[in-house]
């Protein structure tokens, strides 16, 4: 298994960051696709170490690089998987030299500089931020199709609004709280012990950053998008699993919804989506464990009036790095599902 | 460690129902305290099998009797340890025989009987649920000290009211969502293994009776007790790990609140309270693993204007079996943290 | 994702015993198999129920049948997925009807009648034993081409046979112990709740059948082909995962090897198998996880002269499901790798 | 619980390093023991937080320090819980001071220096080393009763030694194989995420240190001192567990050895010993997990002849912490068992 089975006139696409846990994921499904290639892996460290030996689950022999955006030549794509803040001037450098980036941090997600600089401070960049498209195919696939730089969503994001979007797009939603739960990779290779490690984070449910997340924003403007202007009571918690993400929304309906409607509203939305899926049942994460499904339900409770919509994604993958692939396939004119097991 | 080490005086206590794991849990707690003796061990199931042969964990060398209330002599007290429904009988059998009762189903925990058939259906001995006393201990101390029959709290119910009761008392719920995570143990030994079994619930997050827990109807009535009348939007689900559970709750308040006078709030509220824990940072459900306390956290979210509640114990303690212990210590006049390591 | 991508003239194949992990498996591989039409999926119960709702992670909408024999038509090929002494009846049945069979269970394993009894009792079909062929495929792969029935190894076998094989081949096995660990998908999932439930399995390490393991006549008579006739020392552990399995083997060689030669060996001895890999570092089981490799390692201990060889492989895949799609590839004379990703 | 209740005249011991998993246990052990007072906990980073804050499962209000031996006062003991190297100077610098010292590191657990060097490297304080007593109380009480040093046993051949020891005195030791799996407990907070990370971690079987394990001499020694000089193959695993060791030992016997002799061999050993549990069926982990005790299961192989012998301990209690605080017990004539539960 030395060779990627790729096609000569393959997209050529390279990693950076390909040594967190998000980068060497999207490493793999860029080496076992059929109609790209995975040109190089570059990391901030392990130079020269092959990316198989830090990740033996995965079988891509490529070095670990160096990236040297000025020295790159001939490359088509780029995913970039570093944290916010230092991938925004990679993300500047690799789009100056021509190449389509996907971007798997938070610094190109939010179309408002005043939201941005509110939850994170100075945007390095901010001129960029008009290049960029939102990178939630379901519901940006025309523009990313020609977009130059894909700001990939985060996970939660991802789950949530996938969600909530059918409530969204016809002026359901008058108050929602959305519950998310994730698996530990969620966190990161290096979140630091605290959080991860296997006798810290096993046999606990740990709530995090109460009141404050980042990823809040995010949601409330694509609903905003969709037609849903509101704040969005956003909490995250980590249980002990590696992959997996479920988003619980409460939603307050702005007007009685039946159970019948609920139903054929969601059917609806997703018919033609390959990689939604809406479910007959409460989805659990391990449904969708290694793909880029998201398993959406949702329920009218006739005791409280309220609507409960259970949306449950893979965050390694549809949170993260098998929708960046996804995000490539629309962007290179590649059928959607190609290379998504 | 074949004798318990034990008063001779000691109220003498069985366990019936001790072949699962609240039932086991309840006798090893009994069998290591210092002022009760554990005199048998009941159950549905093993009988002549030694209870440290089912549980190896624990070491309770007892050997597992049928339960046959009228041969019983001699015994102040029993903790069932039965399912909903099959419970009830059993109480009313050992009620019958003078002996006080901690009953660990659900079949007297509800004051109101129409509330009680609206969920579960014909009650099997309605004329004994006026005997019966909520067994939040912290609520409803001083009844439980002279109670019959004690209905020990769901452990959703357990969390969920020892987070809200500080706001319920004084007026602020407006409306409330509690998104509950449970560990595994919280289904049961014999809840099967679509549910249970390691490769089906590992790397799994599992929501589960959605629009429909009937441990619902037991927190709206506590939280009526103490002055706020509401539904409650309740919503379960079973993470990847034994014993632990947390009770995110979102409250819309009657009014804004500050950051302050919520934190005053809850210290005021538990500062006597020798088993409930007001938090500096938000509780993971390890810090309260295998104990019977209650960690509890609360925050007031200026971008929303809500509060989150986050409330830690677990299950199968505080929950269910050590709370049962703390109930018996009432009951019998012993310090309440007596044999509560 | 209603239809199965098949090709029209493709075998047919059933799977007998769909409804446990094993038969899931295999039922789910040969549906997104591109060269096998997954005909039927059968079971002993949950008739009518479609697989991918007792399965939701798997997306096979076929309803569970019971097998009928009989009443079978245009069957090219059967896997058989029951439990031991059941599986025989039913592979005689299917063979007397003109399928051909890979069956997962101990039935046809072993080639001593008088080995089986001493292990099993009495066989329930010995005039089919001469039919089977043992079905690791990298051992009798020519045999397996032209068999009717094939017997798939058990896991444990699979790991310590493929780790010990080129040992045994160039006589240097004097004494072996196999120490063989895996996760409770193993146990199966009707083990019963002392066995498999979280509760129990989780924060656990496992020995079980101490001295007494019925995989080891099957270990014992490979290695006796390949020339190495000795009795195994065999002993397996559960631990708390759902798919791995690690054979960890302490060979006592019959004359010196240096770290060389002992390289050397294992290179050569799998330099053109698709799903062996020899490893340069000690192999985790997350490295094969959810494939049909076995990654080997072998070092020479200096200290004890002993060596020690480490097996590694997903039980539930080359344990026993993907491996026997890998046998079925070849004896439809289909590219080994064929649908194994 | 801001105050430890402690004996006005208990002796005060302190625990250096106490910001590690070791450290900080044998913390909360000596905080909860009713006849040691725990002075002052240090460690070598976190100065002046709480280490309730670093633990909040543990119930410790103290403040982090600075170690400073020279400024020590009426100290009567510490425990050391450094890295390997690092602890020698230390436990010198408190041995000056007049402290009796129980060190959890390997610095001083090996009576041979030749031995020491050929493992470890340079001694940092030999001349200490016959000041030191072996820490595996079951087989060194009278020594350890008046030791200046204790060197606490590492965990695997707490397990080992334990296990083996019975067959060791009577010499029917001929060979042996020891394989071993530990939680990730074991390999302590600062590990690094490559072993650590329950993305890593879990799901995982890892073998680790193939024929190079340090704990090896060790149990080499300890078995030599009872009888039975030879090498030991040795070999460690890490599993998905937090805590929990199981040493399985494979003996080639001296001679033949019936069960019942064999039997008898362990029942006779263990009779008086109150943390030694010889058991009627193979002990999971989870027997033992938060337990001081050590569960020994033997059985003969009829098949082999070899002898089984399986070892189950907490590696983070009696494999460490608490058989830290067994042996302090011994050090101040408490009863053994004090302070253990």
């Amino acid at each position: 298994m030395a060779e990627q089975p790729l096609a000569g006139t393959a997209p050529r696409v390279i990693v950076a960051g390909a040594t967190g846990f998000a980068g060497a994921l999207a490493a793999d499904l860029l080496w076992r696709h059929p109609r790209f290639e995975l040109a190089a892996v570059t990391g901030r460290s392990n130079h020269g170490r092959a990316l198989d030996e830090l990740y033996p689950r995965y079988r891509v022999p490529l070095a670990v690089q160096q990236l040297e955006p000025e020295r790159l030549e001939g490359i088509d794509a780029a995913i970039v998987a570093y944290p916010h803040a230092a991938a925004a001037p990679t993300v500047a450098a690799l789009h100056a030299r021509g190449a389509r980036v996907v971007d798997l941090s938070a610094d190109f997600r939010l179309r408002s500089l005043s939201t941005y600089q509110h939850w994170y401070g100075e945007h390095p960049c901010p001129e960029l931020m008009s290049e960029a498209v939102y990178g939630l195919t379901e519901l940006h696939r025309e523009q990313i199709a020609g977009a130059a730089i894909v700001a990939n969503p985060g996970c939660y994001p991802t789950a949530a609004v996938l969600g909530l979007a059918p409530l969204a797009r016809v002026g359901l939603i008058s108050d929602v709280v959305v519950d998310a739960k994730q698996g530990v990779s969620g966190a990161g290779r290096g979140a630091g012990e605290e959080t991860t490690h296997l006798s810290m984070a096993g046999e606990n449910i740990l709530p995090y950053k109460v009141a404050a997340h980042r990823h809040t924003p995010e949601i409330e403007e694509q609903l905003g998008l969709l037609g849903a202007e509101l704040r969005v009571q956003f909490q995250a918690h980590l249980v002990p699993l590696d992959q997996g993400e479920l988003a619980s929304c409460y939603v307050t309906p702005s007007r009685g919804v039946s159970e019948e409607e609920l139903r054929a509203l969601y059917r609806e939305a997703y018919l033609h989506e390959p990689f939604v899926e809406v479910a007959e049942a409460p989805p659990g994460t391990r449904d969708v464990f290694a793909t880029n499904f998201c398993r959406v339900f949702a329920a009218a409770d006739g005791h409280t009036g309220k609507l409960v919509v259970l949306s449950a994604i893979d965050n390694l993958w549809k949170g993260t790095s098998s929708q960046a692939i996804q995000n490539l396939n629309v962007m290179f004119d590649i059928p959607e599902t190609e290379g998504l097991p």
